[in-house]
C-alpha cells in the first residue's frame, strides 16, 4: 500500500476548531459565539493489516475520531449545538443520554458558561458510566420513570424554560458531524470509494453523507463514496427493516432499537448505492482486537463494527479502491471491555534469572 | 484575552505524524522505517478561566497532549524509539513500566511488527492498570522480585538478546518528545514566556527545553521560555534537592522519588531562569476539577500539576505574558479518579413532573 501522506513540507498548523475551519459550510454568522475545544482535525491513519487482509491494492484508512477532546465524535456536533444554544441565549442545555453525548454536552456547556443537565431514569445507570460527565460538571436528575418518560421530561423542559435540547433531535448536531467528511476529503484529496461507518441512531452516517454531498457541490471532490453502514446483529433495525424492541449487543454505543435518523440513513444508502449489514458481537470483538493488537488503535467496541463490516464485505470491494472506516470513540471510554478481552500473555511467578525470563519470552 | 488562532483560511492538513513533520530536526535517515500512529499535532487550547483568574492580560494555553493516540505524551517518544528499534533490527522491545509507557510501547511495537514485553514485580500491579497495554498485545512477565530487580532483568535482557530497551533510558524517547516544543512555537508563532510542565522522571521538561533551544537556533523563535517545573509535594526530589525514598501522591504518573533526568532538568531550569515548585495533592485536585468543569478539559491528575503550579505562581507572571501549560495524559486514563472527585449534583428519585424537575434544576 502506498501512503499518500508524504513528501511535502509540513508543520503543525494552528487548527482553530471545526467551526472556524469550515465556517463557510456551517450555519453560523460572524456574531455566533464559538464554543470550541479545538475538536476535529483527527488523524486519518493508514491501516496496513486491514489492507493486507483485503489485498488487491485496496487502501484502507482509519478516521480515529476517538481523538476528539472528550474521546468521541460527539464533540463535532456538540461544538455546533452549544455555540448555537449560546447564541440563542440559553442558560442551560439538557439531554437524556448516559454515554458519550452527556460527556460532550457537559464539557462544551460548561466551557460556554451554561449549565448541562442530564436526565436519566432512577437506578438505571451505573455511576461509572456517568463519571466523565459528572467531572465536567453535568448536573444529573434521576427521575422515577423509564427512559421514554425521561425523554418526555427533557422535551417539556426545553419547551418551557430557557434550556436547549442537545440530544439527537438538535439539528445543529448533524451540521457539526458532517465536518468529518470534509476532513476525509481534505486529507485524501478526494472522497473515498467506500465509507464504512457504525450505525446506532444513524445520525453520523446521515451527517457524513451531508458532508460529502456539500463538498461535492462545492467542487472539493469529484466523486461520492458508497455509504456502507453497519449495525450490531442484536440491534439491527436498519438492516432488518423494523424496530427492535429489546436491542442487545456488547457495543453499547450503538445499542439502539429505533434510530432517530432512520429515513435519512436509508436515503444516504440508496443515493450512494451503498448497503447496510449486520455484524455479530464476535465479529465486532475480533475487529476490536485486530485494531488494538495489530494496528495499535484502541477504540470502543461500537467503533469496531465499521471494521468488522469491512472485513465481512471485503470480497465486494473493487480492486484498487480506497476505503475509510470511521472509529467513533476511544477505547479508554470502556476500560472494562479492554480488561475482559485482552488476549495477550500474562505470565506470573517467573523466576528472576535472565535465562528463565528469556525462556519465558521464547528466546 | 485575544485569540491568536483566528482569521486565516484553514483546512484539515494531512498531518503525517511527528517524525515526518519534523524529520530535519530528528535523528532519522531516509531509510529509517517510520512506525507512526500520526501522533502529535495536538490542540493548543486557549484557556479563558485560567487567564481570568490571573488577569493582567496574561494569555494561557493548554497543550492537550492527552489527545495522542494512546492517550498520553508518551507516544511522541515512542514513535521515535520504536522506529529506531525497527531500523536496528530488534525483534522485540522491553520496559518495566506499568502505566502510560507500557501502553505506548505495546501499541507502537505491535504496529511495527515487534513483540512488546513488560516486566513487572509479581503481585505489584492491578490488572486494570495494564488493561490497555494487554489489549494492544503487550506480553507481561511478572517476576518474583521487586521493582529494581525487574529493572535489572530488563537491562540484562536488552544487553543479551535482540531486544531494545524502550524505558526512559532510551535516548530516542526525548528526541521524539521535544517535538511538543516545536508544535507550541509553530502554533503561537514564537516561544511562550512561561512553560509550565509536570515533572516525574523529568524527561519531558528536558525534552521541551531541547526542542525550544533547537528551534531557537534554527531561527524558528526569537526567545526562549522560562521552564517552570512542578512536582507533587509528596514526590518532590527536584524541589527538595534530594531523592525521596517513598514518594506518595494521587498523581501516580509523577510518583517518582529519583528522576532519571535529574541533572538535565536542573540545567534546563537554570539556563532558562525558570524554577521548580511543589504542589499539594489538594492543589492538584483543585486544578483537575477547574480544568474539567470550567474549561471542559479532562486530564490525568499528574497533568493537572502544571495548572496547579501556574495558579500557585500566578502573581509572579509578568503582565501580558503568554503561558503554556502541558497536560500530559487524558483523564480517561484514570476513570476511578473521576468517579471519586466529580463534585457536581446528582439528584435521585425526582418525581416525574415538569414543575418538580424544574424546581430540582433551580428554575
Amino acid at each position: 500500500m502506498t501512503l499518500s501522506l508524504s513528501a511535502e513540507k509540513y508543520q503543525c498548523q494552528p487548527w482553530p476548531g471545526l467551526i472556524e475551519a469550515y465556517r463557510e459550510y456551517l450555519p453560523v454568522s460572524t456574531t455566533t459565539p464559538i464554543v470550541t475545544l479545538l475538536e476535529g482535525n483527527t488523524p486519518l491513519i493508514p491501516s496496513f493489516t486491514l489492507a493486507e487482509r483485503i489485498g488487491r491494492q485496496v487502501s484502507v484508512y482509519i478516521k480515529y475520531d476517538g481523538l476528539n477532546p472528550t474521546g468521541s465524535f460527539k464533540d463535532r456536533g456538540m461544538t455546533m449545538a452549544i455555540s448555537k444554544a449560546k447564541e440563542e441565549g440559553a442558560k442551560a442545555v439538557i439531554c437524556a443520554s448516559t454515554g458519550n453525548t452527556s460527556a460532550a454536552a457537559a464539557a462544551y456547556a460548561r466551557r460556554g458558561g451554561m449549565r448541562p443537565f442530564v436526565v436519566i431514569p432512577d437506578g438505571y445507570v451505573a455511576l461509572g458510566k456517568l463519571a466523565q460527565a459528572l467531572l465536567y460538571g453535568a448536573e444529573v436528575i434521576a427521575i422515577r420513570g423509564n427512559f421514554d418518560q425521561a425523554l418526555g421530561v427533557v422535551r417539556q423542559m426545553a419547551d418551557n424554560y430557557p434550556i436547549t435540547l442537545v440530544n439527537s433531535l438538535n439539528p445543529y448536531r448533524l451540521e457539526g458531524q458532517k465536518t468529518g467528511a470534509f476532513e476525509v476529503v481534505d486529507v485524501l484529496g478526494n472522497a473515498p470509494d467506500w465509507l464504512c461507518i457504525p450505525m446506532g441512531n444513524a445520525g453520523n452516517i446521515t451527517a457524513y453523507w451531508m458532508g460529502f454531498c456539500q463538498y461535492f457541490q462545492a467542487g472539493k471532490c469529484d466523486r461520492l463514496p458508497k455509504m456502507m453502514g453497519f449495525q450490531a446483529a442484536g440491534a439491527a433495525p436498519l438492516v432488518n427493516g423494523q424496530p427492535v424492541t429489546k436491542p442487545e449487543t456488547i457495543a453499547t454505543a450503538i445499542r439502539i432499537g429505533n434510530p432517530a435518523s432512520w429515513g435519512k440513513a436509508v436515503a444516504a444508502k440508496d443515493a450512494s448505492q451503498g448497503s447496510f449489514h449486520a455484524v455479530t458481537d464476535a465479529e465486532i470483538l475480533n475487529a476490536y482486537q485486530i485494531l488494538a493488537s495489530e494496528e495499535g488503535i484502541f477504540c470502543e467496541p461500537a467503533s469496531a463494527s465499521s471494521v468488522a463490516g469491512l472485513l465481512k464485505m471485503k470480497d465486494e470491494i473493487p480492486t484498487g479502491a480506497t476505503v475509510v472506516c470511521i472509529l467513533t470513540g476511544h477505547g479508554l471510554k470502556d476500560p472494562e471491555m479492554a480488561m475482559k478481552h485482552g488476549n495477550s500473555q500474562f505470565q506470573k511467578g517467573v523466576e528472576m534469572k535472565v535465562e528463565v525470563v528469556a525462556k519465558a519470552m521464547g528466546f
